[in-house]
């Protein structure tokens, strides 16, 4: 499969479409429309009684309160996932961690838009000051872990699932 | 929060981009850029050797074949998340399925688009011929449920990330 294509079809502020060609090995061609996205982190930051997520609105979906992971963009220029992970913890939740591991990486929704969220596994826990960025309207939740299987039903995003699915059978 | 305002900036064959306003209880008001996108289902279909999935390109994100759960787009004006399901599971991989039941929804990527995913479990399974859209390049797989926490683990994709965690426990 080899691109032979692209055409930016739409420039938005946080997203841009654009359709691209493809030519398949037995010379058949389709063309795509991909929303680009430029990925995002998810954050599992535990400790041996409680793991931190976060309401907020979400928009979007119509949603005044989602409890989700911490999580962000990565829209900042050399910023690393592991990078943009550690500061979004301590942005959105005000807390730092000294072990770090990749729990896993996937795709949103490969069919349409090539956003990849990659998830991180963050212990050993301090709390420092949340650092909120203007407008954001985020409520930090302390879920306690025996709580967790009930939260795994309560979530409604795609990262927060996978992340605490991974979880339990690490606990 | 109460959406306030709404301009389509962008119309796409598969989605368009539109940007919404929304006022806040406190007064405040803000902007978001929102993807707007059908919706899907995903199935999780098994006996108990196997679950079926499927290989293909997935030109958004650049793979020649990521491995997936059976899955398709709620694009067929009025027809609800289960009927789609089990016209995908036949489409895709040739299979007809006599017991269902809704193993749970999310939100792809809520942050930018209001794609929600609905995951079904299907059993009780009579093999039938698939009829694969003109076009589609997908290759039916087997996977044996032994192999499933390997399958996990190659996984790339947040529905069949979600739809084989959630299996695990109940097989």
């Amino acid at each position: 499969m080899e691109r032979i294509s692209t055409k930016t079809t739409h420039e938005g502020k946080l997203s841009s479409v654009r359709v691209d060609e493809f030519r398949y090995e037995d010379g058949e061609t389709a063309e795509r429309e991909i929303v680009a996205h430029p990925g995002a982190v998810g954050i599992v930051a535990h400790d041996d009684e409680i793991v931190y997520m976060v309401r907020q609105p979400r928009e979007a979906v119509g949603e005044e309160a989602l409890l989700e992971l911490p999580a962000g963009k990565l829209d900042v220029a050399g910023e690393s996932p592991i990078e943009c992970a550690k500061r979004e913890l301590v942005e959105e939740v005000g807390v730092e961690a000294a072990g770090w591991e990749e729990l896993t990486r996937f795709y949103s929704s490969p069919g349409f838009t090539d956003e990849q969220v990659f998830l991180f596994l963050a212990t050993d826990l301090t709390e420092v000051e949340a650092q909120p960025t203007e407008g954001e309207r985020i409520e930090i939740v302390k879920v306690p872990l025996v709580n967790l299987e009930q939260v795994i039903e309560e979530c409604e995003d795609a990262k927060s699932l996978v992340g605490l699915l991974l979880l339990g059978p690490r606990l």
